[in-house]
């Protein structure tokens, strides 16, 4: 990762000090702490106190910690226990004096709470973290878009295969193992094969024994993790010709995922994104292929906030990295889906997918 | 997986009755809900009730709680939601007018259970599925021991090129595709591959792009995950001719290795398989370069009861699944550790593990 851009660590706890009204922020949500901190362990808390960090966690971490931050060039405090009641211990030590405390109620178990809530104030104080990791920085694009080019040479290698009678695990086994090749830390979600009739028609089907045959619909959303960042893109195929009904499909979530593209912008409603592929799908009378909303964000964990939902309330944000990918299933047909993961620009978004989507069709080899 | 012994689902709802006190216990830890139903989505609860259960779970999962509770044999009510507020409102009409609920306070949200708290009676009632879960039946160890098959052949056929001038991530990633086109759902964790007088000293080193050389010390600890079942293994290896201290060291971990196992037997205190390996040690003046527990319990999830360490409280039990795994470690040594996995039996262990730990020894063909 030495040549991509570095993460603006810098500023962030301000932020979100400005965000809560408390004495201190206790951050105990993972992701949070990473993207406070740029520490990756599987154990850990920051409190953020009104002059300085502190960072917690188990003895097994004390180097990676010291050296992450050192990295990420965030000053804290680390502290580090190799029991329980040790860590305990420090994490009262650090909060003990304070006024009112507050704490990621979302994340935190009820049992580590009441724990707390036995020695000092602690009240809920949600979402302060992830108001502010929303929008990404040049850094985080930058992993982002690795992220993306990672998956789009995996699935360049791969599509072509598709009708040379391979199993829907064969592809996403190929799929996966690419992208580490690439240098992916690993696929950024279970790789999704689904193909035919059935299966195709499943937006989240997980990929079977099912060989694929001429005449498959074939829906893939692939993403690779870079540094902790995550990509995510489908596109869809038909093995051997499309007959006139595949052809009718595929051109109609061409044409919303078109318009939903062309509908993100900065200030936005997210909403509105999904309004406009659904708009499009109800005029063709296929809103009932229609299964899922129309994307979310994307970043540290890959569905975070905004979501293109029929129920959002926000506005899409200059930096927001956000999916569009509307798609239609039925079964006995299959399905199709396209997505692509754009950033979001003062004026309209930068797309970092590059796979082409003009046409589903690809040749039909089978070895059977 | 149709063709391994089922999984023993009935009796396991009056198992955990029996257990707790309470009206009824609201089971929200994903994996004791699957251990109980058979259901596998992301999102879920299982209100054990006196005379029945009730899984509820979110529209996305209709279908799988279905087929996957038929699956299993399980008589259990299905209650989805499209809204969070429905889902909500479900919880709470199943539970509404019994007398105090007990619930898993170490794994549901303090935001999940203030919301609850409002609405119903409910106290903290940990480690009752846990407790019952801990023991596995014939068709669970099926599931290990099919794991920890594959994880044998992915080794034989890699094991074999740590000479030829590979990275550590060169290593991992053909481990992880072999054993997905062996059949595993995937490896278990992170597989592990360290190597040299640094890396290798590391128990649980992330590998990088560090190139295998002559007179590495290499530890490789893989496992694979079948049907939601997790193996876990570790064989350590020399490239080229071991040096007479890497000799000394290796056969003082597979001494202590052989006599950790020797110690498996039902009713064994399980810090007693921790304490014959670290005596080995002591005796041989090496105790500081041992920098781990002994071993743990492995199911659905990779590390659960019982632990090999100086602090448990617990004995072994028939139907305990294990790891025995002894390793030695320093900076500029490098290191060794050589794991298996063993069901515990009456008399002693069955050993779920194939791959030999004879000698350390590999032959040495850098490329460069």
């Amino acid at each position: 990762m030495n040549d991509l851009a570095p993460i603006g660590y810098a500023g962030r706890a301000d932020r979100v000090r400005q965000r809560f009204d408390e004495a201190a922020l206790l951050v105990t949500n993972l992701t949070n702490v990473r993207w406070l901190t740029g520490f990756t362990g599987s154990n850990g808390w920051v409190a953020v106190l009104p002059d300085r960090l502190v960072l917690g966690t188990d003895g097994r971490y004390r180097d990676r910690a010291e050296t992450e931050l050192a990295d990420a060039g965030v000053d804290a405090e680390i502290l580090t226990g190799f029991t329980r009641p040790e860590q305990h211990d420090q994490l009262i030590g650090t909060l003990r004096g304070l006024a009112t405390v507050g704490a990621e109620a979302a994340s935190i178990t009820h049992a580590a709470w009441t724990s707390l809530a036995a020695e000092i104030d602690i009240v809920a104080s949600d979402g302060h973290v992830e108001a502010e990791r929303r929008v990404k920085d040049d850094g985080e694009v930058a992993r982002i878009a690795e992220a993306a080019r990672i998956a789009d040479a995996a699935l360049a290698a791969v599509a072509p295969t598709l009708g040379d009678g391979l199993t829907e695990v064969d592809v996403r086994d190929e799929l996966d193992h690419r992208m580490r090749r690439l240098g992916a830390a690993g696929p950024s979600y279970d790789t999704i094969v689904a193909t035919g009739p059935q299966n195709a028609a499943r937006p989240h089907h997980e990929p079977g024994t099912r060989r694929i045959v001429e005449g498959d619909t074939v829906v893939i959303d692939v993403g690779a993790l870079v540094d902790g960042y995550h990509s995510d893109m489908t596109r869809s195929y038909v093995v051997g010709d499309a007959s006139a009904e595949q052809g009718e499909v595929y051109a109609l979530v061409l044409e919303a995922q078109l318009a939903g593209l062309d509908a993100v912008s900065a200030g936005v409603a997210a909403r509105e994104v999904d309004a406009v592929c659904r708009d499009i799908f109800e005029a063709a009378g296929r809103l009932d292929w229609y299964l899922h909303g129309t994307g979310h964000g994307v970043g540290l964990v890959i569905h975070e906030d905004p979501f293109h939902s029929r129920t959002s309330t926000q506005e899409l944000l200059v930096g927001d990295v956000v999916t569009v990918e509307p798609g239609l299933y039925r079964s006995g047909f299959g399905g199709f889906r396209v997505e692509d993961l754009v950033v979001v620009t003062e004026s309209g978004c930068r797309i970092l997918t590059e796979t082409s989507k003009d046409t589903p069709c690809l040749p039909s080899r089978p070895t059977t």
